[in-house]
């Protein structure tokens, strides 16, 4: 019996989401790809912008010698530095390379700095719903998740989380626009937060880490901005990658930046570091670093996206499926129906019922259980056009038999 | 404070190897290029053979939609199946693409291989000196790594090994060639060590894990061959990649492969993706899956290493520093020698102190300690002919005022 009896057991109450991806791969094949509405996978369906292309083409035409060999462990210092600009733009306050650490994706950024943060019994305060990976990320480095659940809006519950800190708590992390819900954190969120982290300091003496999950920074709808954590919280760290807003998820490009306003920049930055190391990324891919340093700015259009949670809002309402109006991301978060059959009468609110019922009629979604949101369903738009326009009958025929 | 105390006496404690590398880049800087005789780092200093820079250049090409979104956790079936091919060869055994992961190099594999397989408290027997690294690599999944130290010709103490394994004994962890010290196991060696872990089994009823870490397998000098292991014990995995013999340790690709014999050979693969998934790695980098996949076999001239292997030696031998002959991989694991002067009575066979000795004369190896080693030294012999050649005289007198 080889695998350890605690990875068994995670494993078998594991994401629904990679679950369902590889579901749909089997159902397209059986069915074929028309005849499929995987909405399971954050895997962005549009294709990178030219200009990273482009720049994928220029790396692999440098020749360089040692480009594909060691650099530190905290990457090429031309791609930390491009890092730390694109990060006082968007902080609105000066970064220097020296903050910033190039990762193997926003998950090897956010585990390198678990690792880093966390001693064991930590606890780190995540409002709910969240991306469900977070739990086995906190697990890894011997900290345990504790949900809070967010107001009906989705906004961060200050009171909530007050209530739920303690002195092992070592880390809020949050993830503006979130997945699964699409909301984005307003600044007097952010300002709030702050204040709680405040608020608690003096309380207990301990500093608690603010860890921004930022990869769908970039995607916002209606002109909402992510509001910014570093002029808010100095004991901050973001973490995210070019995996969403550049469509390069497979290739696992990411960074760290530490808030320099830290008073302890360096010893967290060296953590990170470290961490970075000893988990086994030992660098964040050097091609990508590469590509990513030329193309990070390039421009991307989103308009598919805003026009495909137009067209995916419009079957849904048409279904009698109610969700939360998205300011970000590119996820519907769906209420349960009501079941109108008798037969289903006992599964109201029965969010992986609900699933598997929508797989009878092949529409791929994930309950909102895995993300701490039972009652809810996460529908991924970043698919084709046509993948929309075909599931209209499935949901109605599917909302019709529930 | 938001680093955790336990990573703070880590990265106090932690690695030379990285230290050194990083002292070169800045030694470098400071004396020029020329006049620091940096012997730190496994670095490969060969390019990547030509057909995998084609193969780089055919990737940048493709163009193909979705190259770079996700895939399965586990890799490209393409992938795998290369994969597949590349270890039913080496093992002699077949070995299908449903065996293998994809990973983030040969350390992403082995640590998604050790959260798989560690429950807390577990041991991984490792022979010694060994990659310093597999210390944090154990730690971070709650298991602890028991040295155990090798034979005087480096080959593994199989009453040593006996006496050091228990109930708590759950991994074997082998590296053939070994870093530091150039050993590959010979049948025997894989067959007495396949021995003692059915000796083992019968007294405890524990089955051990056998971990082959296999980075430097096509690097071996003078004819000799790396034992396979599938056929010598059924509960083996191998982790490796291609960050050595093909020059490519910043593009962070690798796999591991699960002993299709394994009478968990399923349960242990599916492990090792889940292990992969929640570390945060998700994937190996999409864009290097599709360049190994085109060229794991191109053929690569090692004679270099050879050569160097040779002019280093003459240059110790010379300078009155002995080592143990290495077999393969590319690094001289040599004696600190006696001290000559009054002064350094006191430090006969400390190693950090040689190594410090030798910094002065802009030479830069690391200290055996690292590597449970102590007082021999490590030097990487990966660097320019031109780094070998012009350290004879540094060497000469540095052991001349030691």
């Amino acid at each position: 019996m080889p695998v350890a009896e605690q990875i068994k057991q995670s494993m078998a109450s594991s994401s629904f989401i990679r679950k369902m991806f590889e579901e749909g791969i089997r159902m397209k094949a059986l069915y074929g790809e028309d005849n499929v509405y995987d909405f399971s996978l954050g895997n962005p369906d549009l294709e990178p912008p030219e200009q990273v292309k482009a720049a994928v083409r220029e790396t692999a035409a440098l020749d360089e010698p040692g480009m594909h060999g060691y650099m530190p462990n905290a990457g090429y210092p031309f791609a930390r530095a491009a890092m730390a600009g694109k990060v006082s733009r968007e902080q609105g306050v000066p970064v220097e390379a020296g903050n910033i650490v190039m990762s193997v994706g926003a998950a090897g950024a956010l585990n390198a700095v678990l690792k880093a943060v966390l001693s064991p019994g930590d606890e780190v305060l995540v409002p709910a719903p969240f991306f469900s990976e977070y739990t086995h990320y906190a697990a890894n480095h011997g900290g345990r998740v504790v949900p809070v659940p967010a107001k009906p809006d989705f906004s961060p519950d200050i009171p909530a989380l007050a209530a739920a800190a303690n002195e092992k708590t070592a880390v809020l992390l949050i993830n503006s626009p979130n997945n699964p819900s699409g909301k984005v954190y307003s600044p007097e969120d952010i300002r709030a937060l702050a204040a709680f982290l405040q608020a608690h300091k003096e309380k207990t003496g301990r500093t608690v880490v603010l860890v921004a999950d930022e990869p769908y920074r970039e995607i916002v709808y209606g002109g909402v901005q992510v509001a910014p954590v570093f002029p808010a919280w100095s004991e901050s760290v973001i973490v995210t990658s070019f995996a969403k807003n550049l469509s390069l998820p497979g290739e696992r490009i990411g960074y760290a930046a530490v808030n320099p306003a830290s008073e302890n920049a360096a010893e967290l930055t060296d953590g990170i570091v470290f961490a970075t190391r000893i988990l086994g990324y030992v660098n964040a891919p050097a091609f990508f670093q590469r590509v990513i340093a030329r193309s990070w700015n390039a421009p991307a259009d989103y308009t598919p996206y805003a026009a495909r949670r137009q067209a995916l809002s419009a079957v849904l309402r048409d279904a009698g499926i109610s969700f939360a109006e998205p300011e970000g991301a590119f996820y519907l978060f769906c209420r349960v129906p009501e079941p109108k059959q008798a037969a289903h009468r006992d599964l109201s609110g029965n969010d992986k019922a609900f699933c598997d019922h929508l797989k009878e009629f092949r529409i791929l979604g994930v309950p909102g259980s895995g993300f701490c949101g039972p009652g809810w369903i996460r529908l991924a738009y970043c698919v084709s056009a046509q993948t929309i326009s075909g599931s209209r009958q499935a949901f109605a025929e599917a909302v019709k038999a529930w």
